[in-house]
């Protein structure tokens, strides 16, 4: 694989003293596991909108963060968190008004069959809990995941994410499908040849005598390189899946709260029906909640043989905290905005691709683009080595994105969901720049 | 197992309506999984200090939510997350300070050699991390844990969890000793018994081909049924753990932070160097924060397979709602406070048991109190359905606490460190009045 957007000693030359005292810091006390972004790491003291600061009051437009979705500091949601911690912060055995009140305004949102929450503090937390739901509810123990997933980090869910590296094995029951890259297979053949791997995958299971408990799946394959498209593609595999007594789960960690810009879920703009949706990320604009969505009878079978408490989950701080970035979603019409503010993106970039010739495609949904870079456009080599320079170049002109997919060619592209056509032009312009480099 | 401190529609009779519809919408948008405590649930709307509210002014005293450890909507931790949400809250792939000042100063109350903090959002999740950094570290596989443990929710480490109930399984690679009674056998005894146990669960493992990876133990067995004595009782055990090649990881979820009133952690009362320290619960009085603590080698194993990454934790808010705590807990004295107000309720229960026949134990350590309930103190029978009678006869004297043990005939007392002499009055007074009419 090659090199991910991580800082390493060895590779940087520029990190100022002030920060190389950071860094020697966070080396002694966080240990060897943490990561930092850029050759460059980033030094940050303040956020606000789609800003992030630096100490010496260094502008970062931020094209990445998509947990802050309604932007950093957003006054709503710190007003709606100190005001609840200074009132009451306790957990769910109690009777507590504002995680029923959360749940009905949350659940609102979903289609009607889709009507219980589970909260949890994370995306992991909320997979892992989806997981062992499905357990239950199949009696099956096989999962399918894509050949690059991300689902989170728990022991259970890291071994079926397959980005977190080969280090880190998979669970013997767990079976991946390569992702449905639109870039390589004729888009107009995405569903069969989805379908087909789907059905490999079951087939081996079966063939190994393992049950399918389910398809987990990222609404829109983020961390496999970003492949929202064609719409609808997923149901003749999600089918399969079902027709071997398996279900869906839709992980809308990345692809919820409406961050494609066509629906406030992934699944909504597949027009699929999981019986299972998780999400975490956006949810709190930063504040740790998450949840999984499922329906009734779904969860009865886990609920007959375990109860369900996790002391922080849908604490009154954290569902105000949700609670508000449900407020400014809709008061602020930001699925409308990613839905505008994204195809403007994808057209720019777009336009980009006709002067520069390592932009091989842009896809995306939204306000979550992929941009892949390739040395050639005909071999589709991936240009790893350029995305390296692409991400790093921008971090110096104070742009801020990542890269993804299993070559590391692939731009990830996400912004705060308060994100302007004017950021966008800005965005636009500084990318032209980096990419006139070269 | 006996009937646990749950609502059933079917025991209660005295729900008022207002109550009632809560529960309704409960039933309808959060499923069958959760739990509500008593009888007649506790309708809770606002907290400050040991006291919880009620919709209509009702106070009940808190004895048992060991979470807000510095006190309901405290305001120093109130006014530093909402100071710091305002400023920035991000992730730990950028280089901020909060996070290293946090975790220079979590790390000055270990011993020196424990001097590496990874952050989580939840004990779940600490527990989850420490279980595979354990078996990196030591190529092992199998896990001690105590026959009625529990230390999370995750997938990995429910099967951990023998607390959760017969319905969810063991990992075949984890073996149960039985907790370290010191009711049923003599204090004296306690560390070679115990030992025992541990070497006969490690033989059993070297039987089945299993490499032991780490004893998993809370350092007060407060699910098993609170056992924190006597003082240093484990050192046998955990050597032989460590001739067999596995580590200690000590679960300091409900031990640490001052609770036991003898040292920050739970491990230190033992006189203990564990290789893997897990907290949660009172890190942040309520906000979701945990971590694990780890000697450097401990971790490399893990970091060379595996990198770090959770989006939430260690994040600034987190960090200054865990800086906050850490404060109040050193100005306000708590551990002395635990230790002190802790030893007033202790004996002041030992008081109450040459009263009432039915008090079999008093044990505990700081405002950790377990209080055994047995029907003959001769045969130790345990008086499971009394203690449900105590637990909800309090509560309708507007006193909370909870039950625990196998046979759920343990009194939990777990009050916030804030609690005084003046509180244990009242609780003193509020048990001896129900004890009185049972």
């Amino acid at each position: 694989m090659a090199a991910a957007n991580y800082y390493e000693a060895a590779r940087s030359t520029n990190v100022s003293p002030e920060d190389a005292a950071l860094i020697a810091r966070r080396k002694k006390v966080l240990g060897p596991a943490y990561r930092l972004f850029y050759e460059n790491p980033v030094h940050i003291v303040r956020g606000e909108g789609v800003w992030l600061y630096g100490p010496h009051g260094e502008a970062y437009l931020d094209v990445y963060n998509n947990v802050a979705c309604v932007g950093h500091s957003n006054p709503h949601v710190v007003d709606a968190i100190a005001r609840q911690a200074a009132i009451l912060n306790t957990h769910t055995r109690y009777l507590t008004e504002g995680v029923l009140a959360y749940a009905e305004r949350l659940l609102a949102t979903f289609p009607q069959d889709l009507s219980q929450v589970m909260f949890a503090c994370t995306g992991s937390e909320a997979n892992d809990l989806a997981v062992r739901v499905a357990k239950a509810y199949t009696g099956g123990t096989g999962f399918i995941v894509t050949s690059l997933a991300y689902h989170g980090t728990t022991e259970a869910i890291a071994t079926m994410s397959p980005s977190l590296g080969q280090h880190v094995k998979l669970n013997e029951h767990v079976r991946t499908v390569p992702a449905p890259d639109t870039y390589r297979t004729a888009p107009e053949a995405i569903s069969k040849v989805f379908a087909a791997h789907v059905r490999a995958a079951l087939a081996d299971m079966k063939a190994n005598g393992i049950k399918p408990a389910a398809l987990l799946a990222d609404m829109l394959f983020t961390s496999d390189g970003v492949y929202p498209d064609p719409k609808g593609f997923l149901a003749e595999a999600v089918a399969a899946v079902r027709e071997a007594g398996g279900i869906l789960i839709a992980d809308e960690v990345q692809s919820g709260f409406a961050r494609s810009g066509d629906a406030m879920w992934g699944f909504l703009r597949h027009g699929l029906d999981p019986e299972l949706v998780t999400m975490g990320k956006p949810m709190g604009n930063g504040h740790p909640i998450s949840a999984m969505v499922g329906r009734p009878g779904v969860v009865d079978a886990f609920a007959r043989t375990s109860r369900y408490f996790n002391t922080f989950a849908g604490n009154p701080v954290s569902c105000a905290a949700g609670m508000a970035v449900l407020d400014v979603l809709t008061e602020q019409k930001l699925l409308e905005n990613a839905r505008d503010v994204g195809a403007y993106m994808k057209a720019g970039i777009a336009g980009l691709a006709e002067k520069h010739a390592v932009i091989g495609d842009v896809r995306g949904a939204g306000l979550f683009l992929g941009v892949e870079l390739v040395n050639d456009r005909k071999t589709k080599e991936p240009a790893s080595e350029v995305c390296t320079r692409v991400v790093n170049g921008l971090r110096e002109k104070r742009v801020l994105i990542s890269s993804t997919g299993p070559d590391v060619n692939i731009l990830k592209i996400r912004p705060p969901l308060v994100f302007s056509r004017a950021n966008a032009d800005q965005f636009l312009s500084a990318l032209d720049d980096v990419l006139s480099t070269l």
